[in-house]
């Protein structure tokens, strides 16, 4: 199997010089705290913490690979209906590990991908216009089946449905993943008689994409499931109970939050040089952002914590966003994504050889360039004593997205002991719902809505 | 004409409360700094800064719309081969102004949009794998024809079109946008005789969006660009002059600074409520940090400045990024972009009402559910004394695109002046390409090369 590797040379003192540089003793004193973090997140891995186990689920997997192999040819369109966790890792898993070319040429027998992750009439109004409901299967992921947005969109479809195929038929376009015995979903599914999926217990919806919120999907869109299971096994194995040193998702977390508490870099920059490995960034943005932003109260004193994630693809940015990085604020530390081998690789024609500014490109692979200007840009960061890891991928596969997926995972738990917050809550996310629920004149709210309403005399100022 | 609007409202102390709400006399101590800056950047308006008008130059729109219409129905895909700002206006253009289901949908007569702005193998490699060059017309984008990428593809996709149509037929799928008599690229038009169209003077990349860079590909594509620039002409009109308390721009301008040099935020959050214009907070992302992400000599010490852009969608990024942005730090602020009106109007139906959680959903639009979960992220994050300001736009149009991205243009070059930083200059990107013509080989890179070779002795550490 091809092996993820996290290289840290470019993060240390030795490279990019001080003030920013670690010192590799500042690093190798969380070798003991990590231990014990890893210790205290594997210690829950059979109660709350389940996801851990789901590289692991090989019925789970037999399940959503009989279904797809049964659904086989019969759909031209999987519309996935979810939101955040039940979207970020469908998408990624698609952009990462099919052409970007799938969708407007779809592989014989294999459907499209739609991820309608949200609620904007603009786009929801466009795919009823232009995506005949005949040829989808709508995949709706919701844990509790109380999700706004997602419910919204199964209602909408749902009648589309019913009106373009009648009560029975329509069942038949329609799969649900939710929650085994509790919410709102499960009962419909019993009512209706969809076909489903289980949300395992212990499987928050930013740690979903090895269950069946991520796999169902991917599988029905022709993904190697049980390849980034694998991969995913793969890298719980590295990172069970490795010593610090050898354990890239403990050095990871360490880095992230010496990065933050010694080096104030409020920012955490993945600079994917990979098209295909963008959305894994997006992916891990949602993954750190929920689980790290966190207001806590420390000695009476309320106190916020939490990098922000900032995604970046590579080369693109260069042209976008390295003048900041290079000579902006020393706030940011990076993680470049990169790829050793490429399924491609793409000559440049010689032409034009008597101008200076094409010679050199003729004969050369894009390739080279491609690796040239990473590395490039990843010097002239390191000259600017600004600090990076690399994640190398020594091709992108099942397997190594597997690895890649486990890691941020584990990594982001662990990290969630360091910085002292509930690494699997998300309680600021209520009052913006609790508004919204009062607004929309939910039952229960009223009074919410009398506040708000009370509220808003506020004079706008408005230019 | 529809027009946007700035709403400051819920960035002052009177709503937002202290200490992170701006009081309003510290805004208004802003106005006369504002003015001058104002006065410096109009200053240049006939000189160095030729984008200021842009909007006014009916000759090229007349150029742009004959071409566009002469083409027109010759071609299934328009291909941008360009980066940075050659492929940003581009891209946020299409998806503003054309539907979600363009590419796959094409209307009649109308192309296909591709923006290729990467050099990775494994997307260009699959674009030739997928995309036949007889039905496609290149529009290669580069003012100084010198960037590595854009040229790289112009060679490798000249060859192909060489290779399948002959040297005479090729030219007509080639139509080229540069400077108009210097560079790389000029005198290639010429031997070629690629038909092409000018970057103006005093038009920098990231201020090139309402240049041909910006609205050739719009043209063809179907996008009203006489709309554009009308919007943007009525911004101009709007901003030239007028008085701080009525001046969009130069308000933006100072809360921008405000926030960053007084409010200590080095985040500036775009959050876009509409899937339409999420890429218009791609291409601010873009003119934000490399105009003021800039490092600079104060009393003989180096000061790194520039607030760091993100860009967020909603109400997609409440799963994702919200949790973060109520209860992490302090150290943003928000820029919501709302639409007043869509253009569809989405029943949910009614159903399963015995359910809490479905029964408010039912006979209420999509469009109500979008706007009252756009207000209720804006209530928590005011409750949480979080600063934002709202951009509205009464529809998505030509015009009102057209006045934003102008907007967006003089608020940035006015920052400039507040940030005593060039604008208009990006010296921090010139390393990491130097460092890439070394490793690729360019001649009178040796020495660069060298040590590079020689620096590179570090032991790599790595798991």
């Amino acid at each position: 199997m091809d092996r993820i590797q996290l290289d840290y040379t470019h993060i240390l003192a030795d490279s990019i010089g001080a003030p920013h540089g670690l010192d590799e003793q500042s690093l190798m004193a969380l070798a003991a705290p990590s231990m014990a973090a890893l210790a205290a997140v594997q210690a829950r891995r059979t109660t709350d913490l389940r996801w851990l186990d789901l590289p692991h689920q090989d019925e789970m997997l037999d399940e959503i690979v009989a279904y797809a192999a049964s659904v086989r040819g019969q759909f031209e369109n999987v519309v996935v209906l979810g939101i955040g966790g039940s979207a970020l890792g469908p998408r990624a898993l698609h952009t990462a590990l099919n052409s970007p070319y799938h969708d407007s040429q779809p592989p014989a027998d294999l459907p499209r991908l739609h991820v309608l992750d949200n609620v904007d009439p603009d786009w929801i109004g466009e795919f009823l216009a232009h995506v005949d409901p005949h040829t989808c299967l709508f995949n709706v992921i919701s844990k509790s089946g109380s999700t706004a947005e997602t419910m919204s969109q199964f209602l909408i479809f749902q009648k589309v449905l019913i009106e373009a195929l009648g009560q029975e038929e329509h069942k038949r376009h329609v799969v649900v993943t939710t929650d085994g015995s509790h919410g709102v979903l499960r009962p419909i599914v019993e009512e209706e008689g969809y076909a489903s999926f289980v949300v395992p217990e212990g499987v928050g919806g930013r740690f979903s994409v090895l269950s069946p919120v991520g796999l169902l999907s991917a599988a029905l869109v022709g993904i190697d499931i049980r390849g980034l299971a694998a991969g995913a096994a793969d890298m719980d194995a590295r990172c069970k109970q490795a010593p610090f040193e050898e354990n890239p998702a403990l050095v990871y977390a360490a880095i992230q939050w010496l990065m933050q508490s010694e080096g104030d870099k409020n920012i955490a920059v993945t600079f994917a040089y990979s098209q295909r490995l963008r959305d894994l960034a997006d992916w891990y943005a949602q993954l750190l952002a929920e689980s790290i932003g966190k207001r806590l109260s420390r000695d009476g004193q309320e106190v916020f914590v939490g990098p922000t994630p900032v995604r970046a693809v590579g080369v693109t940015d260069q042209h976008s966003q390295v003048q900041l990085y290079a000579e902006g604020p020393a706030d940011k530390w990076f993680t470049f994504l990169s790829v050793e081998n490429s399924d491609h690789t793409i000559t440049i024609p010689k032409a034009y050889s008597d101008r200076d500014a094409l010679a050199y490109l003729g004969g050369r692979t894009l390739n080279d360039l491609f690796e040239a200007e990473r590395e490039g840009t990843r010097i002239a960061l390191t000259e600017a004593g600004r600090p990076s890891v690399d994640v190398i991928f020594p091709k992108v596969n099942a397997a190594t997205v597997g690895q890649y997926l486990y890691m941020m995972e584990l990594a982001v738990a662990v990290m969630g002991e360091h910085y002292g917050v509930d690494a699997f809550d998300q309680p600021g996310v209520e009052a913006g719902k609790i508004a919204a629920y009062a607004l929309m004149g939910r039952s229960g709210f009223e009074e919410r809505r009398q506040e708000i309403e009370a509220s808003s005399g506020t004079t706008a100022k408005r230019i």
